[in-house]
């Protein structure tokens, strides 16, 4: 349990798991036992000790409720536990426990652990982003030439498709895929830098037990203590952060086009989701609700994690402990996003006929851009843009397609009367725009990262 | 269990109590027994009903884990609570279910259990800062005339007392407490708007009824839905907010005092306290560091609740949920840094030697700005400004008092050397700049909200 | 001109005028001549003195660009102001030169001339809002009536009036000015505290030269130095912050109304507004997008001062000088907002037949709140809740309405042929709707601040 | 001018001036007469009307302030610029005006003018900080073994060298610059979508147009419209962000260890710079200020972004104005901070005799770490840890060396007279920290990007 009840309700229970107690707990063990094992591999400590302790962890369960209260004293979890893993080893076999947490600090563990933890979190993360990147590619594909309006500064402003839209989503849905995994390989990095953060008490030892405890633990080394260097760390969390906001996008998008008066999307339907306990007539879009909910916190939980980069000396008072607070939630924040997204886009419904009626409503008036770069031929730019307005006008007012309007107009005017009918026709044909966003999703889909 | 671990160690176990799991479910049947009863004293519902849905409220314990799972995908957990409820409901007395929740929606429910759940978190803040506001008090009392570098920049800058920086201390902290019960009267208002805010299905009872409510819960009568207009409710966050910010200055003043080198305040002592897994000598500032680590994420949850105001129509969609699940958070942070700060006040253990020390060995080059005044009335103020930037730099690098060397110089200098020894040696007494702290505290502390 | 082209354009000339560089010019100048009749006026220093000053004050032209360099090499551009102002008074009248500044530190004159320029901004805002509340509250009154579609989840859920939508942004934006009119009172402090906060140059005189310089000033007097508790003054920028949050919720709700599909309300024509480069048919909701754009910075710089509250010592390094330079923007936003808002709200138009069509096509469904209630007499309220989510989309499905619906079914149910075609007919009819928002209206505008 | 004064009294002249209207016009100019020659090169115009475009351009000037006006109508400064520009290019040749901004969108226009004065913004930072590393790098050097306390939780911990310290600044600074140079090249790119992102009335010429204008610019050429995905464009703005946390950590411990009491560092002495109005002595760390202060607002932009990310449809309204004008406040902060933090470290005074004092001061506490893993050999390991910190307790209140309460110690003990008078000296001496330290350095300046 991660978190306040109507904040769990938002977030992913799988995701919320990775960062749960247990799975740092094990984290925590994990880290105790890799550095035993990389000493003594070393020569640092006896061989024995190493094994001594990776055998006492086995059945090493801690009392987390009693070790919370002690942790409070010292606003640090790891002090506690490691004097409780070491009073465990020391039970089982004495002369081992001098060698528990041998030259760490407790922010080796901690920083370590919570690496551990993220790396499970990215791994859900990045096969939700599969599945999402996937579902929108497919979307791209299947509606390619399903026209839409293209909408701009919340008003209709001319004509794409359904697919360019999706395109566009696969396309930053598989970025910010590629763009995590990149910044992983240097933020999931082992901590380990002694008490002050140049592993003095590893004596020549300190770069080849890091190496060998990187290895183990197969993350990387970062051939340096980042205790208070907290960049390639924090780069992460940004990069989540740059994923939140592209899911805010889509999910925002979704939202506005499934709305009842435009409805060419839905989300797909589910037993028992989206209705409402006053009216059942509704189908609220919860999908969509989920991920914005759960994005919402994520610029100013990014925000927090890089005022927090200000850590005093050779580690920091407050800010680092506000840190590791606030880490996991930037991952299951985003993660639950991607969560509530997959199935959306997996099953989001369009409609074809509800897209082309809505662009039928506008009458044409869409095309008038190019209506006036045909009179501007014959005519002032600026006196073009003009009389095309008008005509615009005159179409939304009298429901009266704009093209037969504008057929009207050049008949009686000196300027324009040679221009045929043909010719407007054209420039009222929905298919180049098509085709256009037809081009873009070829080329958006070649250019996304598998 | 109200966040990871990592978080839980830096908070407060009680004041996350007042949001666990139990506090919200029993905030919201308290809610429906009271809507219940308040429409049924309105002639609204059968008394009969009222009186079977709180009689059948004594023995609902519902399994909070279903709930959750089922509320996931509404996103809502009212929804599936009050379903839940009502099925509770009809096994006891079928007639009287489909009373229950009678003419609300779940955000009147989610909403007013939340407030419930506040005030519960503001009667012990308030309880906590009543504390730290008495305990700065007594400190500023105690040391009112207990001599201190005053800093500006980071630098000595001057004289004043421990008492004036308690007494700014006990101010800033009895206004706060003061400020968060003004704005707690107009936040913790009962949410009742039914579906969409006006009320309908209430008929002309709905202003009865929501009087009646909020008197049996002894929240405040809003007198309107307050769905989407959240600014009393964000109030009382931005609040809590200024009260971090009080906070944070306290903290951070007092680790900077308790340097090893400077070494002016120290933290109580408590057996098992600031230790240090690796260095045994080491006594770290372990209830500023909780104070400082609770309150960084301050800040950037106001920011979030702020852009959450952003609310649609009559119940939004995201930015709601996302503010509630961000809302305990945010008093939850304080709270525990009040909790932190109450004993650091308490015990704070002022090192007045040290303080005097301190002053010394600046040689009394604080005391600058009043040599060049006397300068000045006998030569221009900028030369004199520069004069005695010398004299201070010299007392510095000699380490000889600054008087000694003032007094040889006026000898020598036509313009100066009418000032005699005594106005010289007046320039470097201290108690002026003690005075003038002590007053300040009587009108700090005569100011101070009680 | 107080930002980049692209911020500039989007904020209002005026309201940036309130801080440009005369402003914060005179203001400084005000100070320091308000301060020397102060303390002339408590013996402090001679009246001919502050006689001279406030004479030398009228012809000080100073050379800012050369001001802004002398001031980055201090960061502060007090420091440099002040020895200039004190050169030119010392070129007019050498005595007087001397009590210049007297006992006063930059802090004081730039806090002072910050809350002195506040004030000017604040004064315009206040005008804004209440021509925005006025304009609110007519619409409200003359909507009172006007059904229209309620919104959850940015789905249709019920029936409302536009006048209560407007009685609501009435009373939000009547309360955010009262609220900012109350804090200001706090806000708007004289600074003055002498070089550490301790007025000890000001000897017994503090006090009374601060109270005069308050009454010269017309600022409060705040009793004590706030060099480093910014905890008033902060919370004048929450308040702004809160309203811009109300203001946000405004414009959105407008651009949502105002989408083409939808056409419920449009922003008033005015020449030249909302045109776009390539589309000459279309008109753009810009006063909404002026008043967003312009919040959308509000809750970040909001933080940003809350952050920024963790002051050292007796004057900050850092995080002081942040927030004076962030400080205006907070008002230039939330005002330049409330700039947009002001026209928006007098010239908006309201499409009450568009309000009635788009209720039209929902064909009843949102009645199926009131007929699941009116069926639950007669059935188990579950049961009624699902026949009723049937009907209602059976009635969406096929456009039907679903009153006719309902009654063709009841008469073959036999649990509820009891009830006849005029109970059904009633549960559809929006009067009553109308009738209760129009008695949240009346309440709304009652408590709405004057 | 780029802002409020005591905004641009924090900020960087030179910069501010990549971002100045002169560079905006430039750019927008640049951008048009490019678009054209590209349109030419692929047959999309006539050559002519691009050469009378380019040729005009030579001589436009308009009323920047008149445009300004006139832009507040729209909240767009292109709208007015173009039809300004056009009517320039129609007063020269008049055929050509018809293709002025051919198939664009004011978003292109404004999009990559901002591109480009971004790109020399980044090459003023980018120089900044190879200075920053290249003295940081020399720090490191001349430093590697002047020994010094290494500190956590604020207080001392143990042992490390200046060089360390410095290497770890490098590093940050280095990396900081490797990594805006990566996410430069994708995030300056070309903005060209037309007006509703698909190029449509580019015909097949779009791709080709894009990749020309691209190669004149020297931009990224991006394969589609990022009107509304702005993940590398704000992917930019949160390097600068990590860039910025990098800074005010460096910072942060410069201010913290010049402390009148520490005294381990001092800023580099400059005529006019850290005086005091009040203050003649004093000499404040002004170029720590300047960047703390400058970078304190960065986070919070970078949250702004982010927020900002969620941009509706093919053209949002409000997120992405609010993101042009908060744009450019990243980098000019972030750049200010760096300008600063230049000669800060080219000049930083390190005294190596107060680094030594300060640790002599600790009695060899410090060492109390190796004591106890010595003591530990013998002893149980949590007992080691307690007699140990009784040892360090006594020196440090005895003002006595605790190598000599070891050593008195252990002759009486038992369980540890075996050991000898050496081997406990060793134990306390430093040069093991700091050879461990200079392994640091070696590290990390060999893993520093150049």
């Amino acid at each position: 349990m991660s978190g306040f009840l109507f904040e769990r309700v938002l977030l992913d229970a799988e995701i919320q798991a990775t960062f749960a107690d247990t799975a740092i707990l094990a984290a925590l063990l994990r880290f105790e036992v890799a550095l035993a094992q990389a000493q003594a591999r070393t020569g640092l400590i006896p061989a024995s000790a190493a094994q001594a302790i990776a055998s006492s962890a086995q059945n090493f369960v801690p009392d987390v409720h009693a070790l919370e209260q002690e942790a409070a004293l010292d606003a640090s979890f790891a002090i506690a536990w490691v004097k409780c893993f070491t009073r465990h080893v020391a039970a089982h076999t004495a002369d081992a426990a001098r060698f528990v947490h041998f030259g760490a600090t407790s922010q080796d563990a901690l920083d370590t652990a919570l690496a551990l933890c993220t790396r499970s979190a990215l791994g859900k993360l990045d096969a939700l982003l599969a599945r999402c990147a996937a579902a929108a590619g497919a979307l791209a594909r299947q509606h390619a030439r399903t026209p839409a309006l293209a909408r701009t500064l919340m008003q209709p402003a001319g004509i794409t498709t359904i697919g360019l839209k999706a395109a566009q989503w696969a396309h930053s849905l598989a970025q910010g895929r590629h763009r995590l995994q990149t910044s992983a390989t240097s933020a999931l990095a082992v901590s380990l830098g002694g008490a002050v953060g140049n592993l003095a008490a590893h004596g020549e030892h300190g770069a080849a037990v890091c190496a060998a405890l990187a290895e183990a633990l197969q993350l990387t080394d970062p051939g340096a203590s980042w205790h208070t260097q907290r960049e390639n760390w924090v780069a992460l969390a940004c990069d989540a952060g740059l994923l939140a906001g592209s899911i805010s996008k889509i999910a925002n998008d979704i939202v506005l086009m499934a709305q009842f008066e435009i409805g060419e999307l839905a989300e797909p339907d589910a037993p028992g989701r989206g209705g409402s306990s006053a009216m059942p007539h509704k189908r609220n879009p919860v999908l969509c609700l989920r991920a914005l909910a759960a994005v919402q916190a994520v610029p100013h939980l990014v925000a927090q994690l890089l005022a927090s980069m200000k850590q005093e000396h050779e580690r920091a008072l407050g800010n680092w402990q506000a840190e590791l607070a606030a880490w996991p939630r930037v991952f299951v924040h985003t993660s639950s996003a991607a969560a509530a997204l997959a199935p959306l886009l997996q099953g989001l419904q369009v409609n074809g006929a509800r897209c082309q009626a809505n662009i039928n409503h506008l009458q044409g008036v869409l095309f008038a851009d190019r209506l006036a770069q045909l009179f501007a031929v014959n005519m002032d730019k600026l006196d073009a843009h003009e009389l095309v307005a008008v005509l615009a006008r005159r179409a939304l007012d009298e429901r009266r397609p704009m093209s037969e309007l504008a057929m009207a107009h050049v008949v009686g005017d000196t300027r324009l009367n040679a221009i045929d009918a043909e010719t407007i026709a054209a420039c009222f044909d929905q298919s180049s725009a098509v085709q256009a966003s037809a081009r873009g999703i070829d080329h958006l889909l070649s250019a996304t990262p598998q």
